[in-house]
């Protein structure tokens, strides 16, 4: 499939490498190429500056975004959540209009410090703003509960967990699943929750995964739905 | 131990009816125990009248919340989130004063329909408003990330699935997991996520808990943190 992943931090190049690997189109989306390949730095998480993971990802291009959306079949966005909806307003509607956008983001909100809050939550989510903010594109929030590292290699952490699904066009939604297929993730290991509302409790979790994160000591785990 | 349960619904009368086969010495805290007597239907959510609940558990008294809650050990909020901060103002604070309370609520709120919202999220937590309220009780958040069943008779779901403390004093921890522990709870079972403030987390999954009550078909599962 010819693929954007908008966003160049980790998820963003955990997404677009793997899929770029499965031999998927992929180009990766940001507001500003010569910015972005500009940084020497690692970022605060510690990832290496964009440039030097480009070297290894010859065949992923950066572009700016309302580019890197055009005569795409599928948008992954990959952005912090603070920023996803200004990503896709540089997207661009016509660019998503009737796209499927796979929303991988967390409105985590850093400004009050650490651990973060979320910026919209309880009686909205991100995934519901984003299909509201453009009714004609075709929302499925998934992936966004776990690290990056889990998201595309689900075997690095044993037994059947589950990674959710929620959107309110069904067709989406099986694109998305044969994409997580793809990714390592078997059909019973993925959970439908239903329509896009459904984002808001995947999103509300994070302050739990967050605890998770620190009582397991990083982030290599994830929930399974034990049930009879 | 002497335990005071407030709270008559489902989730007061599981762990007021189990702790009492355990020999614990239990009542039940109301607001109006005649009022509670009283009542002849069952509740939104079916369960039969308290009185006839009670004609099976009568080594367990029920009482006026001051009452129930005076010369206690331990205290156990099994009150809906809504009114559990004036059912704590009821028992007062003297008696709650050096107590460990285990806050089993969720502040659910379903003014504004079903699904639920929550009435205090994200910067917040009911766990937290209670420890505030009450600073010298020992407040400890577990237990509301399942069904009243699961949490008394973990068992009846397969595999290590998990139960969450949350609080600020180590010796009240311990004590709870002791108890958790007598309820079925293997110490592996038990994660600990630190300060109360990371009942936030554990309340904020509710949605999600609740759209996996639809994905699932009923309340019979639990999460299991699945690592390496």
């Amino acid at each position: 499939m010819k693929i954007t992943v908008l966003g160049t931090g980790m998820v963003g190049r955990a997404l677009a490498g793997r899929l770029a690997e499965l031999r998927h189109d992929v180009v990766v989306g940001t507001r500003d190429v010569e910015e972005t390949l500009g940084r020497t730095d690692s970022d605060v998480m510690g990832n290496p500056p964009y440039a030097e993971w480009q070297q290894t990802h010859q065949a992923v291009t950066l572009l700016p975004f309302a580019e890197a959306g055009s005569h795409r079949e599928l948008i992954v966005n990959a952005t912090n959540g603070g920023g996803s909806l200004a990503a896709l307003e540089a997207v661009g509607a016509a660019n998503l209009s009737g796209k499927v956008i796979i929303d991988v983001a967390n409105p985590l909100d850093f400004s009050q410090g650490r651990p973060p809050i979320l910026s919209v939550s309880n009686t909205d989510s991100l995934g519901e703003q984003i299909q509201r903010a453009y009714p004609e594109a075709r929302v499925v929030k998934t992936l966004n509960t776990m690290s990056a590292h889990v998201m595309v290699d689900p075997a690095r952490v044993p037994g059947s967990h589950g990674v959710f699904v929620a959107g309110d066009d069904p067709s989406a939604k099986s694109t998305v699943k044969s994409l997580l297929g793809e990714l390592g993730w078997p059909d019973e290991q993925i959970i439908d929750l239903g329509g896009i509302r459904a984002a808001r409790g995947t999103e509300m979790y994070l302050p739990l995964w967050l605890s998770l994160w620190g009582a397991v000591g990083g982030g290599d785990f994830n929930i399974v739905v034990a049930r009879n």
